[in-house]
């Protein structure tokens, strides 16, 4: 299981700690941030990455900014709140477009307005109350990927072959990850899996960051080419289909990176069963069918290029879609922090996402 | 349409000139072979690939060979024919595993032996019929995919847009190719199609050589990661997929690169026809079916390395199997110098066979 040491985003002697992923698998760079401008650009150069972990880091961002708030003895809460704000600004728009950050900082903006509204708070406690509110939501990332992870390893079988796309661990979370959480529980309960890691053209996360992390979390893999499983699975060697979601429509649609639905298709008409692992954040009821998305295109240099190495023609032209929709008729079920889905998706994520809500709530209470 | 310019191999003012594949699609670099150490070289170093291509090379190979035979007044037919074996033996072993350049070079010995037991046939005659030999033996490939081309057109329709998979066009083999081959005719006829050209991970064949053939032909072409081709499909964005084979069984199951088997799944779900576009050489009708064929294992750096850029953790294990097996009910037909053959194909593929060995036979006589 990842260990506190993994973390891509951690809170450590009064600075965030990031792994820089720019630098991986080649080298393990930790990078520190200090002020919000640092934060700022390490999420703006995808020195951090995966929506989780962007939004922790945006959330530590609003900490730092209220301990760097000048308390003199003119200072207002206004002041301060302001301050707070002002940050939020900033880092939001380092990536304009990633919904999961506006969202993380708004909710530690939230509860600390909340907090400002209590009467006789003082601004040293609003300061320290800032912290807290990034770490409690860190923490719930964490706690969820965990509960997540545990109802995943339910359907891992001993000894499964698992194949695994794109880049959803410990790097993309806070900690743990969401497929990859589900890797990392079964190994640790002694499953003795092994993952074929897809490497994930054209950005290569599973070639540069699952593999990495697998290999350092000791659990046994190789790393194929994308075109190699299809012929895994007609041999009989997957036992299993994981990967992530950056969203999931009520009938069960998925949205993930590219390759997704390909290896979807060929996993069901193979007979091997195929699960989606998403926090329910991820699940939106009202956005009815995938199909219907417009899909991001991405620069033609992802593909032309591998590092400073060109591939391609001079001026070649290129097509690069970002993601892909599954339609939910190839998944086997949706594995969630509430427990995995099956169809009927509308039925099932629906009771998910209600009890999702019931338990922040609870929380909270 | 492929112009002579554009000859992968070409016999030119007494040498064997090639197009230099390693420098793609970087450069384009013509280099000559003017002695066999040359030309094997050029085999070995893969600055000539493809079969059709290499057995061609290594026909030219012994022409150079008997044009270097000194031709004094005590040399005999046997010391000319020793030359040539020799050379022949020496070329073989370049690539000792590539079926057709055995099969070439042994074309080119046994018609030259059968000339020199001509009676009254002079040294510098059977000299002179060497080169003869292989040029018959390259312009027979050419004339081979002229009629696969002409054939594989037809079921290309107006604006197509056409998938295709790894490189199979003049630079695979002497001229013209065989899938872009169908490709070249098709747009020659001005049918306005349009080609997605999987980039094929590992080697990137369709990144690096296909893309840059298309574009020097004049064909439009998008270049994509092999993980969209089934976005494209699902978005109805893919009117046939195209690609050429190493190997054809009875049955019709087609050995290939990589990723056809996974490609050829998702066309079917999405009812985008598949064609296989083979001279009937490759079809071997004492191969009975194609799922019982081991499958050559290539080294892990083609999928860590790209160049010098390392895109993977050092020490990362990998599996990295070079080719695929389609089984035949994933094909619409099989694209041949003999015309289309359509399921059955144990019927369709021993007609075209039959045909093409009429056609052999017609010529020699």
């Amino acid at each position: 299981m990842a260990s506190e040491r993994m973390r891509s985003v951690l809170w450590k002697d009064g600075g965030l700690q990031l792994i820089d992923q720019r630098q991986l698998p080649k080298e393990l760079v930790l990078m520190r941030c200090e002020s919000v401008d640092e934060v700022k650009r390490a999420i703006f150069e995808m020195a951090v990455r995966g929506a989780p972990a962007i939004g922790a880091a945006g959330a530590f961002g609003l900490a730092i900014a209220a301990r760097a708030f000048p308390l003199t003895d003119a200072a207002t809460k206004e002041e301060l709140l302001d301050a707070i704000k002002q940050a939020k600004a900033t880092i939001d728009d380092a990536r304009p477009t990633a919904v999961n950050l506006v969202w993380a900082t708004g909710q530690v903006v939230k509860d600390v307005e909340k907090k400002a509204a209590t009467p006789g708070v003082s601004l040293p406690e609003i300061v320290s109350f800032t912290l807290e509110a990034a770490q409690a939501l860190a923490e719930e990332d964490v706690e969820i990927n965990r509960r997540l992870s545990q109802f995943g390893a339910e359907i891992v079988k001993q000894g499964a072959n698992i194949l695994h796309h794109c880049n959803t661990g410990a790097l993309a979370t806070v900690d743990i990850g969401t497929a990859i959480g589900v890797i990392y529980e079964s190994h640790k309960q002694g499953k003795n899996v092994h993952v074929w890691v897809d490497e994930t053209r054209p950005r290569l996360q599973g070639a540069r960051l699952t593999a990495w992390e697998l290999m350092r979390e000791g659990v046994p893999l190789h790393l194929i080419a994308d075109n190699a499983a299809g012929y895994l699975m007609l041999s009989g060697k997957v036992d299993v289909v994981l990967f992530g979601a950056d969203r999931v429509a009520a009938n069960g649609d998925v949205v993930n990176k590219i390759g997704t639905y390909k290896l979807s298709v060929v996993a069901k008409e193979n007979k091997v069963p195929v699960f989606a692992c998403v926090p329910t954040s991820t699940i939106d009821l009202n956005f009815k069918e995938g199909l219907s998305i417009p899909i991001e295109e991405r620069n033609a240099e992802e593909v032309t290029m591998v590092g400073s190495e060109r591939i391609a023609p001079e001026n070649c032209p290129v097509f690069n879609p970002a993601f892909d929709v599954t339609p939910h008729q190839y998944l086997t079920g949706i594995i969630t922090d509430e427990g995995i889905c099956y169809p009927p998706f509308e039925v099932s994520l629906a009771k998910a996402k209600a009890a999702a809500d019931k338990r922040m709530q609870d929380k909270r209470d």
